[in-house]
């Protein structure tokens, strides 16, 4: 009937997806405090930050301040995102505190690449193999492979997932002529066109054809399916997911164009506790942070109570 | 892979389940603008009102009002909820308007039952009967066997499927005994409890059980899952579906406690669209429907913005 994981691994991108979103300003020692609640709730990858240009998401200028000031706990990996070299410049200098890893990158939806980056399929794929090399000077460990719009795209609809299989081939392609091995591959829902039956199809040809790659997802919210998405995966045997807690990075204030963040991380752990999958994360500790969240952003949150009920009932017995 | 329905029946009970829980004070205008929108969706079943006492639900206090005054539309069937015999006499008051049906109604947690209606297990089954031959007295069919808090209940936990089973038998009894031939059974989610798993089990043996019976699904999203268990209620061939617009019914301004709303409508036509399966409903003039349903209670809703993407592209291009 399915092919449930024993256990998940999920890496949380509520601090990293909600405080470059926020308008804020939100203080420093705020986003700490919600970084230090995550660091104790069990997750083990927590992304934290954006090295980006401050003049175009004022919310990460305090990137520097906050990872050197949260409360690194040992065993937990805290990550940075960059999109340039700079950022990567900037992520290198914190190699003490930051798990920097590379990540081989590319588009389903060329329009997407040429209206986010400026760059057609060619010149993402060269880009890709200088961006490998840079990674291996810099001694950072390659280990993903990504693809964005990886289910349907605002400016080309749906992506064929022959398109998706032929990409993954370019990323292994890439990864092995640079010598490196992907540990798995995240197909990122970037703009939220994945239904169960695209998530059970993609994943589905991919594991077929590389039985031993594992196959992450990214899954915004923007439709409301992020959840149904994550139960199809599951039902596929995806082992690893990134997740926003209380729906970080998701504003319904924002407006009717506004983006969503990823899946709710706490929704994402109760669903996996219900289906008797390990996450090794604490539910009750994870929705005090979502509770945090909350209050640190200062505007509810799509997931910040939806799951309080199960805390006040521990509590209350 | 999947046993997805060729077509589904989608009843709206945003109205009912949401001016009953929203503080208000809505104008009974607005609360019939609404609704008379929502007959224009292509929704043939739409629950307008509850008949309670004004005094416990101040936002119903117009029902009698919002019956008379809607623009009723030729092929879609209004509804009422009463929850004892005084509500009933008002809505049999309105049957030239309403489409009045009689269901049998038992609930899977006796400690609910006691809470909520101060009677135990066998003094709901005496009442059902009693109820029974109230409708037929007034010549209303009885159509629908109903049980609540069919996955799990907050005083009893989860409910085993052997209990299910035997509700439904106990209420195929009382059909029987009382010559009336059921169109569907739904398990009503009433404290949210169910997961796509548990979703899969209980419908699986109720279908294997009794093939030729409808199962219907009242799924309330309080902890999340609503859309999920709604894509497991469709792998299982479930062909009946209760939701809310916009997830009217549930307020993330409630409070952590707060009631939260049916599954929202326009997830559910938008997933539906997008698996392939009928509804009847356009989605576009359902995400207007939820815009205004924000803009009657004055406050966001959790589906308002989720879809409004798509009118937007449409309306452009």
């Amino acid at each position: 009937m399915s092919d449930l994981p024993v256990a998940v691994h999920i890496s949380e991108e509520g601090p990293r997806e909600g405080f470059q979103i926020e308008k804020g300003p939100i203080a420093t020692a705020r986003k700490i405090a919600l970084i230090d609640a995550l660091s104790h709730t069990g997750l083990d990858h927590i992304q934290i930050v954006s090295f980006v240009n401050p003049k175009a998401v004022p919310g990460m200028a305090d990137a520097d301040d906050v990872v050197r000031e949260i409360k690194t706990k040992p065993g937990v990996a805290y990550t940075a995102l960059w999109l340039n070299k700079k950022g990567f410049e900037r992520a290198l200098q914190f190699s003490d505190r930051l798990a920097n890893t590379g990540t081989i990158q590319l588009s389903a939806s060329e329009k997407f690449s040429l209206r986010n980056q400026n760059r057609n399929a060619a010149q993402q794929l060269t880009e890709q193999h200088a961006i490998v090399e840079s990674y291996k000077l810099a001694g950072v460990p390659v280990e993903r492979g990504s693809i964005m719009a990886a289910f349907g795209c605002n400016f080309e609809s749906d992506i064929p997932v022959t398109r998706v299989v032929a990409l993954v081939q370019q990323i292994l392609d890439i990864a092995q002529e640079h010598g490196v091995t992907l540990r798995y591959i995240t197909l990122a829902d970037t703009m939220a066109w994945a239904t169960p039956l695209a998530v059970k199809r993609v994943v589905g040809t991919l594991r077929q054809r590389w039985p031993d790659i594992d196959v992450a997802l990214h899954l915004h919210d923007t439709r409301g399916m992020a959840i149904a998405n994550a139960y199809a995966g599951l039902e596929m045997g995806v082992r690893r997911f990134d997740s926003s807690v209380a729906g970080l990075g998701g504003c319904p204030f924002a407006g009717h164009q506004g983006a969503a963040g990823n899946v709710c991380t706490e929704d994402l752990v109760f669903l996996c506790d219900e289906l008797a999958i390990k996450t090794g994360i604490d539910l009750d500790a994870l929705i005090e942070c979502a509770q945090l969240a909350e209050d640190v952003v200062g505007h509810p949150l799509p997931g910040s109570g939806r799951h309080a009920q199960e805390v006040s009932e521990i509590t209350s017995s």
